[in-house]
C-alpha cells in the first residue's frame, strides 16, 4: 500500500534495528483518513472470505480494525489486556509477551461474542515475532470459530512471525512489509 | 441520539446502580456503523468550534474518537495508560483513578503531538465522576493548548462528573444521558 509506505518513510522513526516508531500516525497519534484507506484495503483483500467478525487487540489495533469492520459491515471485538469490572462473562484467554512493553500479559475475549459459526479476520497494527497474533488465534480456536486470515498494517519481515504463522496455513496480508531497519533506514520488501 | 439510546436499551446490561455494561457495542465488541454515526453526530455538534486535534484515552475512546476525527478531518491522539518502549519523547502526564478497573494509573501523551495553537476536542466513551476527563484536560492545559469541549458517548448524569466539569466553563455534549440505573432499569434524562 503505497500511501502507507510514504507515511512510514516520512513520519516513521527508526529507534533501533528492531524498533520502528510510528507514533505520529498509528500507535499514539492516529491519522483517521489513513485508517479509513487501510480499512478499505483490508476489505478489498478479504471481501470474498465470508468474514463475520473482526478480532483485534487493544489499543493500537482498534482504529484499523474498526475501519475494516465498517467497510465489511461486521462487528469488531478488541481483546483486552487489562480487565474491567464489566467483564463478568466467561473469558477465553491467552498469554502474550509484549516486546515493546516488556511484559507478559493475559489477553481476554468474552466467550459470548464469538461462536463456532464465526469466520474471523484478525487485524493488528504490527507483526514481528507473532506473539500477539498467536494469542488472538488461540482464543478464536478456543471459541471453535474459523480464522480466515490475518491483516497486518506493518510487518517486520526480518522477524520470524510471518514465517511461523504461514507454516500453519494462515493467510496473511500485510500492507507494508519491512525488510530491514539497519543503519537507521527503512527498507521495504518489494 | 436516539439510535444510541435504542442500542443501550436493547443491548446494555445494568450490573448495579452505578455500572452499565455496554460490552456488546462499545467497550469490548464494537459496532463500527454506530461508531460512524456517533462520529458524525459529534462532528455536527462541534463543527464550528475550530477543532484542530481530538484527544481520547485508550482503549474504548479510540473508536468514537477516530470516527469523529475522520468527519472533522483532524488527527486523533489517544493518551496511553501503559507505556511502551517507543514512547521516548517528553511526556505530559496525569494521574487517573479508574472506578471500573479499581486502579490508579498514569496517563500520558507525548508533548510533541500537542502545541499551544491546538484547539482540542476531548472524546470519551463514558462520563461518570469525571476523573478520566480531568486527567485529559490537565494534559492539554500542560501543553498550553485550548480545550474547546468534551464529547461523551454515554453520560451517567447521576454522578458528579458533568456538574464539576461544567463549573469550569467546559462545554459538554453527551449523546446519551442516563438519569438512573435503579431497579435494573436504564432511565434516560429527557
Amino acid at each position: 500500500m503505497e500511501l502507507l509506505k510514504q507515511k512510514i518513510r516520512s513520519e516513521g522513526i527508526v529507534l533501533s534495528e528492531r524498533v520502528l516508531k510510528v507514533d505520529a500516525f498509528l500507535n499514539h497519534q492516529i491519522d483517521p483518513r489513513l485508517m479509513q484507506q487501510i480499512g478499505q484495503e483490508f476489505a478489498r483483500r478479504f471481501r470474498d472470505a465470508g468474514v463475520t467478525k473482526i478480532v483485534t487487540l487493544e489499543a493500537s489495533g482498534i482504529a484499523p480494525a474498526v475501519m475494516t469492520g465498517l467497510e465489511l459491515g461486521v462487528p469488531v471485538i478488541f481483546a483486552r489486556k487489562h480487565q474491567s469490572l464489566t467483564m463478568t462473562d466467561n473469558l477465553l484467554t491467552a498469554s502474550v509477551y509484549s516486546f515493546t512493553k516488556q511484559v507478559e500479559s493475559t489477553i481476554a475475549i468474552a466467550a459470548n461474542h464469538l461462536s463456532a459459526t464465526d469466520r474471523v479476520l484478525v487485524i493488528d497494527d504490527f507483526l514481528a515475532n507473532g506473539k500477539a497474533a498467536k494469542g488472538l488465534l488461540s482464543i478464536i480456536v478456543q471459541a471453535g470459530a474459523t480464522v480466515v486470515g490475518l491483516g497486518i498494517v506493518i510487518e517486520k519481515s526480518f522477524q520470524s512471525g510471518r514465517r511461523e504463522l504461514e507454516e500453519t496455513g494462515l493467510r496473511i496480508e500485510s500492507l507494508a512489509r519491512i525488510a530491514s531497519l539497519e543503519n537507521g533506514q527503512v527498507q521495504f520488501l518489494e
